[in-house]
This record gives C-alpha cells, sequence and structure tokens, in this order.
C-alpha cells in the first residue's frame, strides 16, 4: 500500500500513536507545540513546508512572494495559538540549477515579513536536490500558558465563527494554474495566494477572552480543519454553507468565471485565516469588540454540538444539504 | 548564475549578511542557535535535512537506518555544543507512491534513535512531493550558557583533536553506491555511513573542560569543516595527514580495493564525530582524562595558528605537502 492511499490522516494518526506526549508538554495534534517555560510563558514552536509543484508551481509564483509566504503560514500557526513570534530557521533543498537572481528576490520577501513581524532568523540548512524545490521553515513564538486556545477546548453549544473571507487564495491559485488573465478584480485573489497575511492579531485578540474556547488557522480548508476541531473536541459540528464569508472580489468572478463558490470556499484551502469556538452566551459581546477593534465583522459560519465525534452536517439557509468534502490532500 | 557556480558558503555568506543575528542570540554559523533561557541555561536548536539523491539511495539506505540517522545527524550539532538533547520536529515531503511498509521502518528506526537518546518528538508537517522524498528534522536541546564551545573560540597554539576515526562513512557509502558485495570486512563500514552514533558523551565531557576552547562536529569531511572552524577563529590550521585516525577496516578496504585513504578521510564527510581545538598546556592532562574515560584515545590530526584567516596547511610526517581540498559540496 502506499501513503496516496493508506492517506494522510492515518499516517498522522500512526504518528501520534508512536510518539505520545509527554507530561506537561503539547506535541502533535495542535497548530503548534507548546513548551512551558519560566513565569507562566510558553515556547510555541510550528513548521510548515513549501514544495514545488505541490504548494506552488516556480514559473507561476514571484520568488519574494514565496520568501514572503514560507513565514506567513508559519505565523498564522503562531496567531492561532494567540502568540507572539519571535525566531526562526529556514531549510532549502535546492536543485543545481537554482538562479542566484532568484534566491535573491526570494530572500528579499523573505526578509519583508521577517521584519514586518519582528522576526529573527537564527539558522537552517542549505542542501541539494536532485529534483524540486523544497523549502522548509520552523518558528519559534512565546504566550502566555493560560491564554492559549487550543483545538480540543471547543465546548458542545459553541459559535463557530471564522476571522476572514474563505476561498480568495484558492480562486488565485486557480487563476495562476489555468493560465486566466488576471485583471483588476483577479489580480487581488491571486496577492491573497502569494500573500496571505497571517491573523497575528486577532488571533492575540482572541486569545485574552475566557470566551473563546477553541481556536485554528485555516489552511487545508474549512471543511477538513473543521473536522480536526470538532474530532479534537469530540464534538459534531454544523457547518452553514450560505453564511461563509465570501469576498466581492471572489464572487464576481466566480459569477463571470462560472465557478462553483462553496467548493472554493469550503474545500479550497491556504486561507490562512482562524477559526475559533465562542461561548454562546459571550458571542455578541465578542463579536462588538471585533467588530469594533478591525472595523470588520467576525462571521459564524456554524456551531457545535455533542453528537458523532468530528462530523460535520451542511445546512444551506438552515436546511441540511449534502456536501462532497474533498479538502486538498497532500498526497493524491 | 546558479546555485553550482554561486557556491554554498558565499550563498550562506549571502543570508548571513541579510540576517545579522541580535544580542544575546548566536544564529547563523554555529553548529546549534543558542537562545538564553533562565539560570544561565540556553536552548539549542539544530536542523539537518536529508534529501534522496543526495544524502541518501532510496534502494539501498534501509528504511529503518534512515530514519535513525534522521535523528543522529542533527544529535551530532548537539553534541558539538556539549548539550542534552531534549525535543524535535519531523517534516516529511513524500511522493505519492512511498510504501506504507518503507514509513513504518522508517519510524521504527527514528523511534529508536529517540527511546535511545531521550529525546520527545512534538510535531512537524507531512506533505506531498512531486519528485523524490525529502525529510527534515529540527531538534531542540539545552546547555549550561557557560560551557557551550563555539567555532570561534579556538586561540592561536591550540592543539586540533578529533573524537573518532574518520573516513569510515565515505567508505560505506561509496561501498553502497558502487554496488561493492560487503563482506564482514566492509559491512561495518556500511554501517558507520546507515547509523553514525552521535558523539553526545565525548561533547559533554569536553564541554565540562575550560581548556577545551572550540569545538564542532564533522559532517562535511574534516578539510570544509576545519577551514570554519579557523575561519570562525580568525586563525589559519595545519592538518597532519598522517595522524588523522583510520580505522583498521578502512585501511584493509582501502588495501583491498585501491582507495586513497586520506581523500576519504579527510573530504568524505559525515564522519559525525567531534573536532576540538584544546589548549596545548593542558592537552596531556585532557588527553589522559579522555582515554580514562572512554577507553579510547582523543587523536591530535594538527594545530592552529595566527596566519591567513582560515588558510590550511597540510602536512605528511611533518613536511608540507600538496592537497586537493575537495569536500563534500551541496550543489554541485
Amino acid at each position: 500500500m502506499d501513503i496516496a492511499k493508506w492517506g494522510e490522516e492515518p499516517f498522522i494518526e500512526k504518528i501520534s500513536s508512536l510518539f505520545p506526549s509527554k507530561k506537561g508538554l503539547v506535541g502533535i495534534g495542535d497548530d503548534c507545540a507548546v513548551i512551558p517555560k519560566e513565569k507562566g510563558r510558553v515556547t510555541l514552536i510550528t513548521t510548515d513546508a513549501l514544495v514545488e509543484g505541490i504548494h506552488f508551481l516556480k514559473d507561476k509564483t514571484p520568488p519574494e512572494a514565496l520568501g514572503y509566504k514560507t513565514v506567513a503560514v508559519n505565523l498564522s500557526d503562531i496567531a492561532a495559538m494567540g502568540g507572539k513570534p519571535l525566531y526562526c530557521f529556514l531549510t532549502f533543498s535546492l536543485p543545481k540549477e537554482t538562479e542566484k537572481k532568484w534566491l535573491e528576490s526570494y530572500l528579499k520577501g523573505f526578509k519583508e515579513a521577517l521584519d514586518t513581524f519582528g522576526v529573527t532568523l537564527l539558522g537552517g540548512d542549505t542542501v541539494g536536490s536532485k529534483t524540486g524545490l523544497f523549502i522548509s521553515l520552523t518558528l519559534l513564538g512565546e504566550a502566555d500558558k493560560k491564554k492559549i486556545k487550543y483545538r480540543s477546548q471547543a465546548k458542545s453549544g459553541d459559535i463557530l465563527v471564522v476571522t476572514g473571507p474563505l476561498g480568495d487564495s484558492a480562486a488565485g491559485f486557480r487563476i495562476l494554474t489555468e493560465n486566466i488573465e488576471q485583471d483588476f478584480l483577479l489580480a487581488p485573489l491571486v496577492d491573497k495566494h502569494n500573500l496571505p497575511r497571517p491573523h497575528l492579531e486577532e488571533g492575540a485578540f482572541l486569545a485574552n477572552l475566557s470566551s473563546v474556547h477553541a481556536m485554528m488557522d485555516l489552511s487545508d480548508g474549512v471543511v477538513q480543519d473543521l473536522k480536526r476541531l470538532a474530532k479534537a473536541s469530540g464534538l459534531s459540528a454544523k457547518l452553514d454553507i450560505d453564511k461563509v464569508p465570501i469576498s466581492l472580489e471572489l464572487t464576481l468572478a466566480s459569477i463571470s468565471l462560472g465557478w462553483d463558490t462553496p467548493t472554493l470556499a469550503l474545500s479550497g484551502g491556504e486561507d490562512y485565516c482562524l477559526m475559533a469556538a465562542i461561548d454562546k452566551e459571550k458571542f455578541s459581546s465578542v463579536s462588538e469588540a471585533f467588530q469594533k477593534k478591525f472595523k470588520r465583522p467576525l462571521t459564524v459560519i456554524g456551531s457545535l454540538s455533542r453528537g458523532k465525534k468530528g462530523e460535520i452536517t451542511y445546512r444551506w439557509q438552515g436546511k441540511k444539504v449534502p456536501f462532497e468534502e474533498e479538502g486538498f490532500k497532500h498526497f493524491t
């Protein structure tokens, strides 16, 4: 049997079972690992890889954008734990024909992200590659131990929210791969794919509130990520497809290009905004404070309840509907 | 210009200059990054990648050995700083045809190394690959701030030593790539390549001594690594080729197969033992204590002195000789 047939989740479950976490540590299964340090603080660690032909296309993604994105996707994991990013380690596996100019542009975008978010590069590894480019970043941050929101702490009755519109990045990727000409309407979607903004401030804001029970970043599409959150919390979820926030750009692009917006928004992946589970009773005050601080709404997309662990019920205008759950799968 | 022409060292120098380290932190340029933590302790971090076709051959390296080696090569960096390993993060980029059985064997060897050296896996990333296998490990450890030995602290007049024989791993790699039949003499060389032993105890022992000024692990061949140590310390080096320790297995294999032993020993790489610069006056007592503890000698291979930064003079029986400095290069 190969990994395509075995699947990513069973493989990760195998790893989790072989390497159980130790007392006081949070390991595999959340956005970051959590290691205690002095004075009620913890070290957060996350690592994400970007692979040519899978996460990016060398001839379609500008190297500066890719450099920026390497940092941004890892920052998104720190944001999901309400943390502050500090240090990073960069690993490059480079085919020998990689252009110096390309690398210099890559480093320029990488540096811009580091400077913007106050992160220091402390090391890494540079190795060759017989084939494609491979980039891996490990990012360290810190947070207050008491404020961290895990995936596993959602409660039955919680309201599910997201901090930004979904599907823009997936649309941008489609524009790039299908060589669709970028006009003023489509270019912002490509930017969303190339230069995702990590929701660090939103994460820190939500982490401060005890009424926010669970949080994670959306990287593989809300369908797949929600399943993980629900499963980790031992709950089932309702997802209101019609309530998922869609940008004006994506709405218009979908009309003109005949795209299926819900599929892009729910399964496309690489949104890099945050999803949180919030106490139902406290939701209106959280929502008001969020709107006041960020000048945009915290959007409700569903709820969590007791039921089959990790099961999602899809609804459209309150009625149950079928939905093909095809999120981003790495090995197929 | 491509990276093959540009070269690994200029590329790393470019990165170092773009991302200077901050106060109190040690970043790019040593075996591990060093981040201060409470009570005079520091966190050590290192990351090393293993790439199919470059660091290993999937059809030649048993997956269990590769799993073990992934950990061992990173532990070697912790050993070079006299540290204690603690946590790690594993990143996999897997072609979809990767066999479940292969992965399970890999994880078995990986787990054996973690259990042997007391390391906890806390996370990672699993992504696809369009082509070959790519594995990256980030390892965290800790050490006493005062005891850490940097590459840059060697002093003029220091004696250069290594903690084990050189060239065995390079010979093992040659046996594998050239499909040489493994008899009782050659098999141990292949084992040295597949299952390198990180010199953690030796590292901790040497780190405890103030007469040891500088230390690093040997991964790219002593020639290339000594240049780095000498350059970082602002010194030049003498390397006595005839004094480099060669195992009995390698000596006999070289005779029977017609290999050039000095090239394998000096430029082969992947030795994963330690090199240290020791105060000349104190050397005999250090050497005696090492012999007593480890039941084998600490071998002198040269010395450091003022002169052209990073320059190596090669000697044979005390006389200067020419030597082709072709260590392992990643991009050519």
